[in-house]
């Protein structure tokens, strides 16, 4: 795994000149200046990377390794759009207090971020145009605590799922067990913040998150649940202290700067087998379903499994065109040939058993007997699958072993992918199921998109990602990757679905459908955010909640529908 | 289980004199009639009792099940001090939100309850005396819905866990099961807010609450994750929402009145055994946790057991006068031989298996074989032991039946008890749970008190729970109480430990104890304070945060350590 670079893409601030800034609003050129200046001393001149607009425009080789700080990596909208003034890396928590402190004196925009691999959903890229990126993952990494004994951790926003792991690995710690998303190479507290799931027991990392340090949009510091007793020996114990528990008002929103985070581990549970069931056919959808849900709700499947349909499994492998000569959206037969040709179904079911054999035979007799009802099922253990079969990746994930392939997905369509997340969240019942996917293939059809998606199965609803995968070189399939979702995003509405995390040219759209009584949710939000916010400097219009120097001026992302 | 009735200490608003009136700071009596007389239009005078001071100092018979809404049951300060002026019945959260605003307009400081068995920690009272207590169990307790398939529910203020238990029961739900606290009577969401925990593996209350419905100190109403979102199918079932999760900044807060909020339910494990371990030695202490906290970590023990003293399960049986003719504080043979005539331990671990036999076989086999090595150990099904053995009501506890004789140990002492507690949080180690017990055990041995107390063990942390009981109509004996609660959070916070839940007179001295970084967390609680409640009525002074009219005036309650 090459090691993540500090972004390439910039310059050092002497050789651009003051027209060349990228200014955000409220700010002149001549008042930046001043700014970054005033922040080259406060953390040199090697921590500040000042964005030169002719340069970012170049289609650079980024990779998700060597993901940019500058924009958004996979951008739907032009690349222009979503870009800072400059990238920071503060070196601790002092720094970022400062940064906050002058960025209040200058007004300019903060937009934090842990690694920046917010991927489909905007990466590293700030909602503001000239915001500062505060790159908190540049320097600050450290893993500044593991309890073997408690099986918990302190970590900084550079510390990555990946990090961690070998981390662990190296430290005789191998009896604690991380819970990984589907790349490693994410932020710990960052994908906590945006409310990102793994796939062990584990992998609810807002529910399994322990304490927060945090800095406010005024600088200040404080630290939740135990944290704010002197001496404290449980920050990392016991989630919730004494008075209002706040840990959640930091997550997908721009209340805070969270700077360190405490996280528990799982113990090794004695024991582990992967397996992968297969069903035959499109229709079995709401079966394998309505066969989960209660398994999964009396935790007998005691993590999240996936429901994968063949396409995405299909796109790990390789590109549509090695696998046929067609361009349109392929459908029935097509779909059947390439199932066959992988051995898997058109819908496949990854999950796992935790725990010393006898315990795990329980486990999977009932899970067998109920899966293999469903005329044409088969499950495999990863003996039984070729070396390249996904189950193999899947095996890692689920155990909490990073991996670096499960997004080859991504080059579906082209070797410059962009990929545009669209995630809504419904019961977990068949009915519901069929319904979403029904709504997502009407739109997929309608714009010409191959279906790529997953059923999550959480404790009592379903997170359905779906990838739209498209060459962000193409400005027309761009706009219709935009046009489609932003369609999705009010069919889902209609029918009483939330997405449960979006992309920045979104967030406007989607915070608008969680509306209930006249909007009362967002003037909420706007309250408290003007409160702790008043010159509103932090990551204004993140989750759709701007501060009031922002609010009534149109800074609302246009609808891709009215393009 | 008699039904809770509405409140006999109070009289209708016409027969008493405005002189006689109990008023809030800044509200004088003739404003203060006005607001109750737009109160009784609003709600009806049927749902207005106004506390006359005379009466109320009467030491009528209350119990659990018939707890006064006008004040401390358990007063440990002078029974005058946590008086409301009224107290009103809303029938709808319409009528909240109109109280809130009629609140707004006289500056009466409002004190919502959902049924006042807030038991040791100051009960139904408000925290500033002549605030208006809202009582919103007393009409708001309707359970809106059950989804038996996905097993959740809505429920109102006023549902307690013995009502939704009974609901269970008749309305062909029993395959759900309720996690309930010690007692049934209490309101589930006046628990969940207070942070209560119960014995299931459901037993962490707000990790498995889902969705609220709040009133906010201006009167808007707000519905928190997937409540927002018009036409919502998941509000029960998925936590988190779009943008900032708020609900944790609504537990031990004044920041918003709960008028609704979703639960999980634990769908039956397919069996069910619940056990006690005896101890013999005082010194067993270390051994058991160390034993315990592994077992827990790796959820064999998947619920929260409690490690309980001889003296608490010796109250629940009888008086101490029954027990012995010392007054002294009990000791060493005392205690062993309580133990005998009982057939229990110095220290008895009760817990639970959950699931069919064979799964519950397996971890069995581990708890039985770890507990064992601990010399003198022996174990016991609740066939095992006589008809009153506490086990028998653990029992019903841990499998989430309510019962209604736990708090039988309150008659220790006296039969006009007071009860005072102590709780606070330390890791879940042999070091720890010493150090705990030691300081407490110091300090009652200073002021007199037998120790009861219960480790209560969460995944990686103590909850102690210390009773004080001492005979509330002796001021004598509850200074003594106060005295030695506020020497122990002293105590306390020096070794590193805070206390999870505290009693009203406390809150500002708990508060701060949480003081990390010159005091910066509750610098954010009062900066969202002011930012929602500009006119400070709401719950002044809960969890020690008080709103800017407050502040400064002297309203923090003094001291114990210092009469």
């Amino acid at each position: 795994m090459p090691p993540a670079s500090d972004d390439p893409i910039s310059i050092p601030l002497r050789p651009i000149r003051e027209a060349d800034l990228i200014t955000p609003p409220d700010v002149t050129a001549a008042s930046l200046r001043s700014a970054l200046t005033d922040l080259v001393e406060l953390v040199g001149q090697e921590n500040v990377d000042i964005v030169h607009p002719e340069r970012l425009m170049k289609d650079s080789e980024t990779s998700y390794w060597n993901a940019p700080k500058d924009h958004d990596m996979f951008y739907v909208v032009d690349k222009g759009d979503f870009v800072p003034c400059a990238v920071v890396r503060p070196g601790n928590v002092d720094e970022v207090s400062k940064i906050v402190k002058l960025a209040n004196r200058y007004l300019v925009p903060l937009w934090p971020i842990s690694r920046g691999r917010n991927l489909g959903y905007g990466g590293a890229a700030p909602r503001v145009r000239g915001s500062l990126v505060v790159d908190l993952g540049g320097r600050m990494n450290k893993i500044i605590e593991v309890d073997g004994k408690n099986a918990c951790a302190l970590v900084e926003p550079g510390v990555t799922f990946g990090a961690l792991y070998e981390h662990l690995q190296q430290n005789d710690l191998k009896h604690l067990w991380v819970d990984v998303p589907d790349l490693s190479g994410g932020s710990i507290i960052g994908n906590t913040l945006d409310r990102g799931v793994g796939y062990t027991p584990y992998g609810e990392h807002l529910t399994f998150h322990c304490g927060m340090e945090v800095v406010l949009p005024n600088g200040e510091v404080i630290r939740t649940g135990m944290g704010s007793l002197p001496g404290t020996n449980t920050w990392q114990l016991f989630q919730y202290g004494f008075g209002p528990y706040h840990d959640g008002m930091f997550t997908q929103s721009n209340f805070g700067i969270v700077t360190k985070m405490g996280l528990w581990l799982m113990p090794d549970p004695g024991g582990y087998q992967s397996y992968l069931f297969t069903f035959e056919r499109e229709e079995d959808l709401p079966k394998i379903v309505e066969t989960m849900a209660p398994l999964r709700l009396a935790n007998i499947i005691n993590n999240a499994p996936s429901i994968r349909n063949t396409l995405l499994d299909a796109a790990v492998i390789k590109s549509k065109k090695e696998w046929t000569d067609s361009d349109a959206v392929l459908e029935g037969e097509d779909l059947d040939k390439i199932a066959k040709d992988l051995g898997i179904g058109r819908w496949n079911f990854y999950g796992a058993l935790y725990g010393p054999k006898e315990a795990r035979d329980i486990q999977w007799k009932a899970i067998k007997e109920a899966f293999m009802k469903i005329p044409g099922a088969k499950y495999y253990f990863p003996e039984d699958v070729p070396k390249d079969a996904v189950l193999h990746m899947r095996h890692d994930t689920l155990r909490g072993i990073p991996n670096t392939y499960e997004l080859g997905w991504l080059n579906w369509l082209s070797k410059t992918p962009g990929y545009f997340g669209f995630s809504p969240i419904s019961p977990a019942t068949g009915h519901d199921a069929v319904q979403q996917y029904d709504m997502v293939k009407k739109r997929f059809d309608e714009f010409g998109f191959d279906y790529l998606g997953t059923f999550v199965v959480g404790w009592r609803e379903l997170h359905h990602i779906v990838c739209i995968v498209y060459d962000k070189t193409d400005p027309v399939r761009r706009q219709k990757a935009r046009k489609c979702v932003d369609l999705l995003v009010e069919d889902a509405a209609k029918l009483g679905y939330g997405e449960y995390r979006t992309h920045l040219c979104l967030m406007d759209q989607v915070a608008g459908t969680y509306s209930w009584n006249d909007n009362s949710l967002m003037r909420f939000n706007e309250s408290i955010k003007d409160a702790l916010d008043p010159n509103g400097i932090l990551a204004p219009g993140k989750s759709g909640i701007w501060p009031a120097r922002f609010r009534g001026r149109g800074f609302e992302y246009p609808r891709a529908h009215k393009l």
